[in-house]
């Protein structure tokens, strides 16, 4: 797939796909290559751009709230995942975390418990070139737990789950020696739970962290931070086996 | 590299090495595994692990205050760097961004002024293993934009160093159609010049973040944000070609 | 004044004023007391309050953003602005930091450089019922420093002005020992400057403030802070004599 | 009682009485005014200065952790509490909440379980010239609900206690129509309880604030917040009857 851009409008096409727009038609040739300029036949310009990782959050077909590139990167950063890193993701939700982690070559097993929502998150890997990365699996990772603690274990345990904590009690049989889990939670009680859990099993490093960003104004007044505001999303708590 | 882990007690060595402490010596063996357990000839137990991001923070050599996993973290989350990206990368400093890029797949190439420092880059990319992902220059990338500019775009551009204006000023010749550019700059000054740059030169979505992070704390009496507080590290600000 | 309530509506009449809505019509009675109940000739019911501080931030007529009472707040707090504190202020504006602190029962001599603006705000003191303790007068503070320097000297000394920094420079002729001058600026360069200003002339303690603050969600799925975020409104330079 | 003043040292004395310190031996007049400077006999100067609210919260002997005046002042601007107010306040604690309203013109009741803890807070008040204005109980304001309840309103409730909720739910009996209720509670789950309890009493307007505050740091290299960071206090329940 690639996006095809004018100005703000952009959109997601693959090789051999039509764009029909107020601006015109195209059709986007089969040996495309990004930084191409495609025209339609209104002549209006298009720069094909390869997709990446905050394209995602902006183009992925939506099945709720999707995780922000802030919260993707922070997982990303505090766990050190990795290329070749194996992650156990749940729930799958849009999809926007399991794709950044296909995209940096981790093997990616998700599991998201709504079928429909499953298809959708299948076809965003695919929008995003991962489909072979991310293995996306219909179904409740908690019913999954003993055949998945008897597999080899995982680098990474990334939860999006209002049971989060059920999968990390299971943690020490997921994960290697040295791996982590990241629990988000929009609620402080969600956190809190996988606090307790994270202890009781005997996780280390346990460690809930909040996250307020903010952009800044600079103009010709001065330099201050945006009025608007910039709102809560969620918790992230970072455990390590 | 592997990391042998006693309770809080890390210490990174290679296959062959020897570890000498209080807790006694042993000699890791060349066939080691990470989840081994080694023990000294005192009996003290040291599990093996493989180190991941965080690790390279906490022992990585350092020639300055090192780039915090968080901000890592939120430049991947930002840029969507990815495996196979090609990155372009100054100043190195202690190398923990580049490191991290380099276990995310990409090629990333990283300049460092002072050659002790960049002696010390390369020594820190070998004990993560990323030696062949991370090319550390040593000089001044402002030296060497004109044959930056002719071989093939970067996907991405990340700035750590006081003159990164003068730099993004040139991201246009640098980088390809979509991808990103991010300055990390612990003052407001020099976040204000960086937009300046970017937005000069054509860049679009050019924002400044703040991050504020606090680590929660959850106990008998209840929960709230750490009484210690965290304090700032740095803006980034972002822009896209 | 007394303020007229009826669920969200709310009405500032004086004794004997006319109050005229679609929820129908009553005259306020000379002898109106807080916490009687009147009637419109429709049989709506309106609650009479006395109007407090956060009241006068929603019913005064503005002439640009009125400071926001967690500012003035802050300012009561950092400086312990007290009764019968003789304070200086300038620029009026809305003049709601005026009104509370003539409402703690300090005399405050204000200056408004915009004539309709200092007219506005004198209205606005006598709505607030603070008329006897807050001066406004019409003109720029900078021009009036060698008289008032001669005169005794103030207590706090407070500047919601773009030129503060000529006012600080005069703050130890202005302010009584141990007496606190504040700065408040939307911007970082404005509170540079003060803190320069402040430094250079001798001030003690001096400090810029930023306050971030948020709301809480409390519902049934949890606990967390507004999705909604809140945006930054002015630094707060405090500084000592 | 005066302040005095070398430096960074400082002495709370009251007229008549003896400063003996390394800098030397002096006795303040009992006519003693706020600038006069005093010398010890050793020659070392003493400026006089009447103490403010901040130095309250540097000078009051401590019987715990006391509020601080970025939240003393935030409860006067969320209240407009004012002179000649009625307010009712519990647990008194160290009394900087009690001294600062005190010394703004209000007339406090102030209720303190632990009779140690009252003798203290009575000596602060005094030490604060605040003795009149400010009535310190010793004993449980839960006790004293009904009794409170049959006098005149108060204008504004303010709380700092683990059962602030009890009190919360008689606010309807305890304060005038248009008062405030303000809960101070380190905790989430208190400021839970205290929204729910605001709620089912019927209180408008009932909102948490969590306040953030930091300093900023500026020097030759540029400006930033501080890299220390300052810790969370506690969250304001702000509510109106």
């Amino acid at each position: 797939m690639i996006l095809l851009v004018h100005d703000d409008r952009e959109y997601l096409r693959a090789p051999g796909e039509e764009l029909q727009t107020d601006l015109g038609v195209l059709t986007v040739p089969e040996d495309v290559e990004p930084g191409d300029r495609l025209e339609t036949h209104l002549g209006t310009e298009f720069v094909v751009r390869e997709p990446r990782g905050p394209d995602l959050f902006d183009h992925f077909e939506r099945t709720g709230a999707p995780m922000m590139p802030r919260d993707v990167g922070l997982i990303v950063g505090f766990t050190g995942a990795a290329a070749d890193d194996r992650i156990l993701d749940a729930g799958t939700g849009t999809g926007v975390l399991a794709a950044y982690l296909g995209r940096i070559g981790a093997a990616v097993h998700t599991y998201e418990r709504d079928p429909d929502f499953a298809d959708v998150a299948r076809e965003n890997m695919r929008l995003a070139g991962v489909e072979d990365a991310v293995d996306v699996h219909t179904g409740d990772v908690t019913d999954e737990l003993d055949a998945l603690a008897d597999g080899p274990g995982f680098d990474v345990l990334t939860l999006d789950t209002e049971d989060a904590s059920t999968v990390v009690r299971r943690a020490p049989d997921l994960v290697v020696s040295g791996g982590f889990v990241v629990v988000y939670s929009p609620f402080i009680e969600g956190s809190r739970d996988a606090v307790a859990a994270a202890e009781e099993t005997g996780l280390t490093d346990v460690t809930t962290y909040e996250t307020i960003q903010r952009s800044m104004q600079f103009d010709d007044r001065g330099s201050r931070p945006d009025t608007r505001g910039v709102g809560h999303t969620g918790y992230l708590t970072v455990a390590r086996r």
